[in-house]
């Protein structure tokens, strides 16, 4: 057992309210939440006792939309315009790719990942066998995300996906998906509503990113792609819709009443021009949300606490309104929110029985002093330095500064230049 | 002499073009750039030998408009409209700060400012005794920004502090300032164009952060608070404006024609809804631009870098055009024109007799790699965990986070805490 004692405990399971007590972990469970009694702490066997020193320990931070292994593309391509970024940058560098390639960049974005308190990502790339033995490696939760595009045939390669990768490893799973309305065959997106009606499943996919999607998906079919889906059956045992900027109030009706998670992805989305999302308005009509990063080629960074100032900044300013979008629904968001939108629903809170995904938020910082709201000090003057220790599925991966993962984080580096260097003409 | 050899130099003297070579220090100036011959090596005598190891040196950040002592009231009161931030919560905790509070909460917000790389910060705030002197303590630079308002009686007042600060110390310096045109009478406005002309000095102030200030200015003087300055000469010999979101074509006509820098603050105009400022035409005019946090109540960090971030990204949204505001203008406003909207002639770019106010970005970290592109590495995806050093006037301040202020960052947290305990009702 680990054991997590003289801290601060932000165990979500309500609000963001903070407590004093200890925190145990078994394997990788937690089986300990409180103030033990005297009896308890003889009975108890640590192989590890962690002094918090008034440093504060909470459910990790999810990222519930990424490309990960989009590292290679950081910093390749920017403040270009959305199409000359994708189609003359993006896409020719990806048709290289090979799944070694997949295994060591996807290595990199769990560095990353690590060093801003993330223990699981909602990941939409292809490879999947070379990015699920990176993860596994490492020791890293992640959740597969159907990516399909194109005519139905490949809907028996998602299922294949399903089946195998559901029964692969406890760290991985994988959910019913598809890439995009504008990548999809009417006739794949027919057979995703089938799928999901024999399966009862939910569906997660790209959705009204920009407004050129949804002006076209319009042209096309005389619906928004959120209708569309809805009219097809696919969201009828609910889903994840990543994005979202360019909703209607109507879609919005359809994600609250199908159940429908959306997960904004405000750094992609400015960086891109895509828009702001209304996540002011999401989370007035009770729609739940989670925060992803997407990937690092658009972003740059794989950075929850700079989503999580900007789901924020960005709401207060379409608003209009500085109080719009409260610190606490955004913490709640990249945490709770999260993990659900990637049906990880035992790593959202601390409590007995949920898996053992924590992070300790190092409160002596400048940058968290003094300590007037914890909430607020994360979501608005939060970064990666306040990061002091990851953990998932009860191992510390990532400790004031130092990766456990093993792998050397600097052969990781040397790794991805040597990769980005051979793809260039 | 302190040598830094073994990694890349960006010394913005030209673009953010990277070289290889060595920097040497010299006391608080810079006394080689280049590549030195066995010779020169030779003669030279290092008290310390800095191998970056791959890492990149340039010139640090500077924050060109802040209240820093106002670290007491980070989180204190988010999400609130701004009148009620500033008027029941700000205003009235302001009230009952003393010297002594002055002094510890500036010193916070110093460790907060070496975290991210900035060695120099153009403050406005009261108790001008007391903020000296924990920044002359610390070794940190400082350039205080006149800040009166109401009537005119206080310009003997500030052209008191002009003569006695800019001659105390190499660290300080003081500028002819006023706080805002909405707190200022008409009488002081005429004075200040009136000092302004006599010194042939330029004068820095807010203005137009809000559109509300923007309107009453327009109601009482039938012109904007930049129409109002120009035509009292308070521009006659330049200025610095902070914030700038509310600004007409002929405002910034008077900006470029006159030599006045902007200081745009992204952070605090989207977390109190202000609004974006109109930072893309600025750069297309030609206005000289700097960036700021502003204050940590308002903001609530202190952190150059997401303020990098925000200043382009919020362009790309305002704009609808993803290659609007590119990251080498933003990475230049952040350190040469910080610098110079500030006066800080001699600590803007590396070069040989400038100043020695420099940053190590450690470049081995996962959101740094691969290397494909710095600047845009280090606007889009970097973040505090890349400072590895910074060092102010030639001295290292700040190294792999450890403080070498003079005095323990654990003391300055619990100083921060025990005030903001004892300013509570």
């Amino acid at each position: 057992m680990i054991r997590f004692y003289n801290g601060r405990i932000m165990t979500m399971a309500e609000d963001c309210s903070v407590t004093s007590g200890e925190v145990w972990t078994d394997g990788d469970k937690i089986a300990f939440v409180g103030t033990p009694s005297a009896e308890q702490l003889k009975a108890a066997s640590f192989e590890r006792e962690i002094d918090l020193d008034g440093d504060l320990l909470m459910p990790s931070f999810k990222n519930a939309h990424t490309h990960s292994a989009m590292t290679f593309l950081r910093s390749y391509a920017d403040d270009l315009p959305l199409q000359d970024w994708l189609f003359t940058k993006v896409f020719p560098m990806e048709a290289k790719l090979t799944g070694e390639h997949i295994y060591w960049l996807t290595k990199l974005a769990i560095l990353e990942y690590l060093t801003t308190g993330v223990t699981a990502s909602f990941d939409m790339y292809f490879e999947p066998d070379a990015y699920v033995k990176a993860n596994i490696e490492s020791g890293f939760r992640t959740v597969l995300c159907g990516s399909i595009s194109g005519e139905p045939s490949n809907l028996d390669r998602l299922e294949g996906y399903m089946k195998r990768f559901n029964k692969m490893h406890p760290l991985i799973s994988y959910r019913l998906g598809f890439h995009a309305e504008y990548t999809a065959s009417r006739e794949l997106l027919e057979g995703m509503g089938e799928l999901a009606r024999r399966y009862k499943l939910p569906v997660s996919t790209h959705n009204s990113e920009t407004a050129k999607e949804v002006r076209e998906c319009k042209e096309r079919y005389g619906m928004t792609p959120t209708e569309l889906f809805d009219s097809l059956g696919i969201f009828d045992y609910g889903g994840t819709c990543f994005h979202c900027v360019h909703v209607s109030d109507r879609d919005l009706e359809i994600f609250r009443d199908r159940g429908v998670y959306v997960v904004t992805c405000p750094g992609s989305n400015s960086k891109l021009a895509s828009g702001i999302a209304p996540v002011t308005k999401m989370l007035k009509m009770g729609i739940k949300l989670g925060i992803g990063t997407d990937g690092p080629s658009s972003n740059n960074c794989l950075d929850i606490f700079r989503e999580m100032f900007l789901t924020a900044a960005l709401q207060k300013l379409a608003e209009n309104d500085a109080a719009a979008c409260p610190a606490g629904e955004v913490l709640r968001a990249a945490t709770v929110g999260s993990a659900h939108a990637m049906g990880l629903f035992d790593c959202d809170i601390i409590a007995e029985g949920k898996q053992a995904d924590l992070v300790v938020v190092d409160l002596m910082q400048p940058n968290m002093q003094p300590i007037n709201a914890i909430a607020e000090n994360i979501v608005y003057s939060g970064s990666k330095t306040n990061v002091r220790l990851t953990m998932c599925a009860g191992k510390v991966l990532y400790e004031r500064g130092e990766f456990f993962i093993g792998e050397d984080a600097k052969r990781i580096y040397a790794k991805s230049n040597e990769i980005i260097n051979s793809l260039r003409d």
